[in-house]
């Protein structure tokens, strides 16, 4: 929780101001969906007011929906993603239940079942408006969207923060695999968190 | 794990017969989306294939997408519902985390944050497409369709599978609420689970 005393430590009018615009910045933070809103959540938000980044990844749009950094959620976080045609996630896995609803578009997932010490050929999926999948724990996998229009997802997973293992490709050992985290829309609040606590 | 073996236990025709139709019964039980197919949950399913109720409760249309007793999910669960206009959830509250994302039409979420020892005149909001919600644990809470076409909602929650304490109404005692357990979409398939293990 961000506490702000409003002129009070200070007779400054500059001060004034600059705690005056950073009240205004908390009011519009916990409202309008800044970044970091942690403790912040409110009860009901309009999804298109919430921001949405590519996080450096051509390609991708992300939102968090509901989040674990973001939002304080301890058990589920919910995420919206768009991909653009040809643009795909990394190679990874993660040690958590994973829920796909497709909302638009198509595309492919790729996953690796097979339990050696690198993920292997994977079985290709083609997934579609309308379908969900699930990712069995700890099973390497890829979406791409292989299709000619955007292909939009509602994500699901437990356990949050994500903690993700990337490949390069389907045969790198598991034990190469490097691990993000934290990841790329968690680490601009988790860093401001733990700043926080220190 | 249902185990069916084709014939060869008796030599008899209807028995063959019969254990032909059972073994088609297990398949179509696994992949189409038959009430109780847990340990089956393909990786790909099509929404448009799997079971919907409305467990007796009128203007309810309730399909689960993922979850704990019907498919083996230990974390999550996901729920697609369709409410009829002036069609309600019960008065209620349970101990996990749950998340809206409002598909279609419109509603009113009914909260009750206060803490004392009944719920109280619950705050609304009014919800719309395209929003988010999110209910604080153990606050007692009711979604109503207040519009005037379906309102369509994915609702996500952990814990699972979900036990719920219901209200006759909002001055009823917290302690007076009635557990109902299993819920009205896991009841066939926990029982039938428990038998398994028996």
């Amino acid at each position: 929780m961000i506490v702000i005393s409003v002129g009070s430590a200070s007779s400054s009018p500059i001060a004034a101001v600059f705690s005056a615009a950073l009240l205004l910045f908390y009011f519009s933070d916990t409202t309008l969906g800044a970044p970091c809103p942690i403790n912040g959540l409110p009860i009901l938000r309009n999804i298109s007011d919430l921001p949405q980044d590519s996080y450096g990844r051509p390609g991708l749009s992300h939102m968090t929906i509901a989040g674990s950094v973001l939002h304080g959620m301890k058990e589920v976080e919910i995420w919206l993603q768009t991909f653009a045609p040809g643009s795909e996630t990394p190679i990874h896995r993660h040690s958590c239940e994973e829920v796909f609803v497709v909302l638009k578009g198509s595309g492919t997932l790729y996953l690796a079942e097979t339990h050696g010490n690198f993920p292997g050929k994977p079985i290709e999926f083609p997934i579609f408006a309308n379908s969900t999948l699930h990712i069995p724990i700890n099973d390497a996998h890829q979406v791409k969207n292989t299709g000619h229009e955007d292909l939009q997802v509602l994500v699901i997973i437990s356990r949050p923060p994500i903690k993700v293992f990337t490949y390069d490709d389907w045969f790198m050992p598991h034990t190469a695999a490097r691990l993000k985290f934290p990841y790329y829309w968690d680490e601009q609040c988790l860093q401001e968190s733990l700043k926080d606590e220190l």
